[in-house]
Order: C-alpha cells, then sequence, then structure tokens
C-alpha cells in the first residue's frame, strides 16, 4: 500500500505530541524518521514507530530531555542528551559541530545517553546542506561478532559520510558495518528466506544461513564475512565506530549498549550513560578555497559515474540510490507492508490519533 | 636470513644519505620504513627502499623538499610535501595536526604532492604517543575497481586509527579497504599460488583467482568481496579515503594517482599534484577528562580480548600481533627474502654502501 508523505507526517508528529513531546520536537522527530522511509530504508522508518513509543512507555526515552553540553573544547563537545530519542538529539548535536567548524574549520560533538537516531545519512546530510562535510556514527546493541568471537560485542554501528559537489549531487556513504544491515534480516524473516552464506553465524561460531540462528545465540558477521575476506577489517571499522561514540562520550558500548527493543531488558552493570552518537563536520574550505574543492568532487563524481562497467549495470556514486527514492516516493507515496500499516493502527487507536 | 634492525638502520640511513636526503630526514625515513618490517607488514618495509631510489632517479621524489603550509583554518591545514617521500612528509604533517589539536581539541592536516608514506599506522601511534587519538590515511594508485567496474578507478587507501588507553597497549587498526591488502597478492605470486575467490576479479569483471590477472587487465576487490557482501561498502571506504586524502589536499585522486614504481608513466592531464594523505589527532580530553577516557578504553579492550572465542581462536585486539611481532624482531632480527636481500646488496654496490 501508497501513503503520501505527508498523511505519515501528520499521524508520527500526533502520535510523538501525544506522548509529550515539543511542537517542536515532534516535527524535527518526525522529519528524521521519514527521512527513512524517503530514502527507501524501510527499516529505519515508519515501521520503527510504535517501537519509540515502547521505548516511552518503559521510561527509556525522556519526552521532554533538557539537551546539555557537559564539556568542550574550541573544536569538541559532549552533549548529554538526558535520553532524548536520537531523532532529536542528533540534528542538535550536528548543529554544535557546524557551529564550532565555523570557528575552528572542524566541530566534533560525542553524544551520550541517547537513543535510536534513525539513519545515519540524514545527520551527515545536515552539515553538506551547510556548505560542509559530515560524518555521523552512532553505536547500537550487540548483534554481531567480531572475528573469532562467539560472543556478540558490537552493535551494526553504522558509519555515514556526505560530501557536498558543485554541480553534481552530494555524495553521501551510509552503511552498517557489517556484512548486511539488520533490515535485511527482517526482511529475509519474513518472506522466510535462507540468508547468503557470509552474513551469520550460529551459536559456536559456524558459518550458517539460518536467519533464526539471531535467537538461537548466533550473531551478525563484520564487513568482509570471514579472516580470508577481511572480517578484521569490519570487526575495526564496528569497534572505531563503538568507541568514538561510546567511549569518547561517556555512553555505553560493547555488551553495553541499551537494545532498540523494549522487551528486552537493560544490560546490568552499564559502563555508561544510554547509546552513544559521533558526529563531525568540515568546512568545504578548510583545506583549500571552496569553489576549488566543490569543482573537483563534481570531477571525482562524474569520473566513477563514467566508468566502464560489468554488462547491464553501471558504477552507482553513493548517495544516488536513496535519492532518486526520494524523489520517486515523495510524489508517488511511502509503500508500508501490511503488518506495519496494522502496527501503525492499532497505535493509533491507542492515542486517539486517526491513520490515514 | 634474518638481519639484525640497527644494522639496516644504518644501511638505509645511508643509502638516503647518498641521495641527498638531510642527516635528520635520512633518520626519520628510515625510522618510518623499518617500523614496516618490525611490526611484520615486510611488503612496506626494506623491500621498498630500491623502489623509493628509483623514484628519486626518475626525478618524481625531492631528495630536498620544502614543507610548506600553504592552507590553515585554526583545526586544519594543508602542507604542500614538495615531492617529499610520505616517510618525511607524514609524521611532519602529523605533528602539525598535533599542535592543532593542543589548541583546539583536534586537529586536521592534508597533504599533497607527496609520495609513498610507509605504513598507516606508524603515523597515527605518533598521535598516541602524545596521549592523543590518531589517524592516517593515503591514497595510492588505482588497481582496485569500484563495485560493477571494470575499470580500476581506486588504491588500496589503508586506513589507520590509533586509541591510547591506560595500561593497556594502545588500540591500533591498519588496513587497507580492499579485501586484500597488496603485500598478500605479491607473496601468493612469490609462491606461485592462487589468491581466494573474492579478491580478485578480470578484465571482465568476472571474479577469478588468477593472480596474473593483476597484469592483464584485473582488478583487486573492494573490502566485501561482491555486492551480495558488502562491496559497496568497501567502495565507500575507498572513495572517502580517496576524497579526503586527495579531493581534500589538492593531490591526485582516482585514475591520476601517481603509482609507486618507477617504470610505469605518470597519468596524463593530472588533476593535482602527488599522492595526498590525511592526518587527525584527537586529545583524549577533547570530550572528557583523560583519565575517564583512558580507563574505559582499558575496559573496552579487556571485554574483547576476554571474549568466548571459537575452539583454537582467540579475539585479538587490532595492534597486538604488530606489537608481538615489533618485540621479537627487534630482539632476534629481521627475516628478508632472498630476492630482498640480493637487491639490497645491488642498490648497495651502486652507490658505495656496505649491506650488512
Amino acid at each position: 500500500m501508497l501513503f503520501p508523505y505527508h498523511s505519515l507526517r501528520i499521524f508520527a508528529e500526533n502520535i510523538f505530541l501525544k506522548i509529550g513531546f515539543s511542537q517542536e520536537n515532534a516535527q524535527l522527530a518526525t522529519k528524521v524518521l521519514l527521512s527513512a522511509d524517503l530514502r527507501g530504508i524501510d527499516s529505519h522508518g515508519i515501521a520503527r514507530l510504535s517501537g519509540y513509543v515502547r521505548l516511552w512507555t518503559a521510561k527509556r526515552l525522556n519526552a521532554t530531555p533538557n539537551l546539555q553540553i557537559t564539556y568542550e573544547t574550541p573544536s569538541t563537545a559532549t552533549l548529554d542528551a538526558d535520553a532524548a530519542v536520537g531523532l532529536v538529539s542528533a540534528p542538535y548535536a550536528m548543529q554544535i559541530a557546524i557551529n564550532k567548524a565555523k570557528n575552528c574549520g572542524t566541530g566534533w560533538v560525542a553524544v551520550k545517553n541517547s537513543n535510536h537516531f534513525g539513519i545515519a545519512g540524514y545527520h551527515a546530510l545536515l552539515a553538506a546542506e551547510n556548505n560542509m562535510i559530515g560524518i555521523a556514527m552512532t553505536n547500537a546493541s550487540a548483534i554481531v561478532a567480531p572475528t573469532f568471537s562467539i560472543d556478540k560485542l558490537l552493535g551494526t554501528n553504522p558509519i555515514a559520510v556526505a560530501i557536498p559537489a558543485l554541480s553534481e549531487p552530494t555524495f553521501v556513504a551510509d552503511f552498517a558495518t557489517t556484512t548486511a544491515a539488520n533490515g535485511k534480516f527482517e526482511l529475509l524473516e519474513r518472506e522466510n528466506k535462507d540468508a547468503p552464506l557470509g552474513w551469520l553465524q550460529d551459536a559456536q561460531g559456524n558459518p550458517t544461513t539460518d536467519v533464526q540462528t539471531r535467537k538461537k545465540g548466533g550473531a551478525l558477521l563484520p564487513l568482509g564475512s570471514d579472516r580470508e575476506h577481511g572480517s578484521h577489517k569490519g570487526y575495526c571499522l564496528g569497534a572505531i565506530v563503538d568507541i568514538f561514540t561510546g567511549v569518547f562520550s561517556g555512553a555505553n558500548y560493547a555488551k553495553w549498549v541499551p537494545p532498540f527493543v523494549s522487551y528486552l531488558p537493560l544490560p546490568e552493570n552499564p559502563v555508561g550513560e544510554g547509546i552513544g552518537h559521533f558526529f563531525g563536520a568540515i568546512r568545504v574550505d578548510a583545506f583549500r578555497p571552496a569553489e576549488e574543492f566543490l569543482a573537483h568532487m563534481d570531477t571525482w563524481i562524474r569520473t566513477f559515474r563514467n566508468a566502464k562497467a560489468v554488462e547491464g549495470k553501471k558504477v552507482i556514486i553513493p548517495g544516488d540510490p536513496e535519492r532518486e527514492a526520494e524523489i520517486i516516493r515523495m510524489a508517488q507515496g511511502i509503500p508500508l507492508m501490511e503488518d506495519v500499516v496494522k502496527d501503525l493502527r492499532d497505535l493509533g487507536e491507542k492515542f486517539g490519533v486517526e491513520f490515514l
């Protein structure tokens, strides 16, 4: 079923208002949430709305947070998100990074005591809109096993980097540091399909194609799949994200990162507060005049876009598919699966907000 | 054959002096070069010495460079390396980043007009020695095909991140953004072995195990190997490194990055000067008090080191294997293959420097 963006926007805003968000934060959280649906990353969009509400019900998410800078240097700051939803704390933190970059050339903000922030790419793009390179990362609850590990110690820990150009659209890389993002598994599960080898291991650390292994002690694998194909590099990437987001800020890290789903208990003996994010903003004229930088980005993008490709394919510029999805979905509507629609109807009934 | 570190050091220093390096730069270049041999990354160590000399002979490497900051903001700078060897320009650039971080919390330096800089990990570790997190990247000549591409547009473009701890040794991730580093292929070639599937594609973009394909239009593959296993993420990583090092600084990027080997011609119509590097330094007290940060890094490292592992294995902390190699090789000597020894003897004869 296709739903107009603006109908979904009004619905989500009203839900956020019902649980006590300010008008401003309800609008912001909705905009960030729905940017995932628009950009084709359905797993991170309105399908998660009821999950956020359940976190609020479980008193893990503060609807009226007091966001405060608790530590800073000229180019850095740490933000205590006061258990805010990341959909609100992340754009706030990126704005601090942007302001720091105006003065210093670059700005870097670590966030603690936060919750899930939607898609990393949205936040990185905020910097690009200000003529800056944007970087966004978050940690997440541990469902990934480092190379040779049976224990799950890392989240899917995504990294996004947005780099503006002159005439070409902004380069936006946004990817989980695992072989496959979590949303891919949800899709396979719904379709009752196996995963490719290289995405999962079972509770003994052996390769498996069984998507159910995730509920039986199995784990997602870092980018690279196995040692021979460089999974130690994917493990390094996931680790760097965990340290930059969790250890820098004073949030939880490793196995202590709180789960998104409210039915799972919070890890015992936490090493920090909430989940952690990390943001960077770099002025496009931090290293050379802006017009030079932007013109060379055009050349870079065109060189890759026009590369000779294997038959029937083309070389993709990171961000192109999401931008194309955004245009189509804004015009034609956002497709939602039946169970998501049912979930949203139930949510609407509970709060007295009409769906559609 | 095993060679004492100090003998190799004196030999390499004398070679650099013979081609006109200052005493200081000869010592520095040698220290950086041999750190690769000590840390077990043989492909980037003294085995490359004659390659650097050939670059000098071909007038692509300036033995007496005038390193100059050409552009800066409070937290950033661009360094024109004046065709220096990266073994010299990279530590110089990292020192600028460290100085900037002292004032601003973080420091970021892009380098243009440089040459190969040895192992990225060495430069990242310089920051760690100053109680900072260190980041180092470089681009390199294009031998890697982006996802779906037949054209080779990226180098192996390594990333290194060094993060100090309190009692635990420094975390040091240092990896090529390809499935396998170039040195692995040189080894396979020497042993006349095939590569695993997922490391290479042939001139038509098909998977191959033939190491010789690299000389017949084939390419290395980005981390992830193929689209199904996330090669688009490895492509993104390689692209980010290329842009941060090449486009930020004003160096060459993509197919224009000059080759390390002097027998290959320089690419036509260059888009910048030389190859590019990028360095970052972040004070350990940029986001929270140093003692808190360092103590939590200890907890992070111990949590991963003590994870339950698959039988016969252990979970490795990035940097541990290299640190262990360094202790052993400093004590017992550095193993060099026969053809490397012959190459060094020839080099010594040519310049009247005794080898061993």
